[in-house]
């Protein structure tokens, strides 16, 4: 079902230093900021050749990433993003296997503008895990 | 200088379980475990079209990953891996920008019979990040 692994999300609290980091001292090709303000982060994409990190910093009043942050002062891996074919097939698969899709367990447009679903850290080992539509 | 993300790993408290949600909920190809003494793990190699996940499990009385488990009693992801060109050039850039080597500092032959170095997760947004020479 699951197919490449799309990105690693890095929660971090300073994107200007992480930005830094990935570029200047691990030599990587990242983005521009990309303010997202309908997902309460700004992203910053580090380009590897065959996946990418994705660098996610708090947005607004209510971004999903503050309470991981308030959590992990320093920062740390938020969650990984397996691409799957058809979304609500993976959907209904996962739920008759009695695995937990949090929210209301719809797809909603995440922030490469596909569905995304994301899937309980406890039934998958602790890791947040996200799922796009490829 | 970072090349390829070679894989993420995970640890995770029970091999077989995780193993069979990747194997039959996700859908993933997934390996025997493989046990390696020297590292102190059991690894199960999850292969995705463009990485790899590790499941490592520990193995032995000293196994690095044993701390990380009983703060984390449901696992987590314990470390990403980058591969590079040259490990020593990379280990010297990173000295040189003030970035904290783990150990003496000396590559040591990783869990691939390559060369690796493991980076301070101080220093890299609260991430645990091996090196690894392609």
């Amino acid at each position: 079902m699951i197919g490449r692994l799309n990105h690693v999300a890095i929660a971090v609290p300073d994107l200007e230093a992480a930005t830094a980091t990935y570029r200047d001292v691990l030599g990587a090709k990242v983005s521009d900021p990309v303010p997202q303000p309908a997902h309460g982060v700004t992203v910053v994409f580090v380009e590897l050749p065959n996946t990418k990190i994705e660098l996610l910093h708090p947005l607004g009043e209510k971004s999903p990433i503050q309470g991981f942050l308030d959590k992990n002062a320093s920062g740390g891996i938020h969650h990984v993003c397996y691409e799957v074919d058809d979304i609500v097939a993976a959907r209904d698969k996962l739920k008759t296997e009695g695995m937990r899709v949090l929210g209301d367990g719809e797809p909603k447009i995440g922030a490469h503008d596909k569905p995304v679903l994301f899937l309980h850290p406890k039934d998958f080992n602790g890791t947040l895990v996200e799922l796009e539509q490829a």
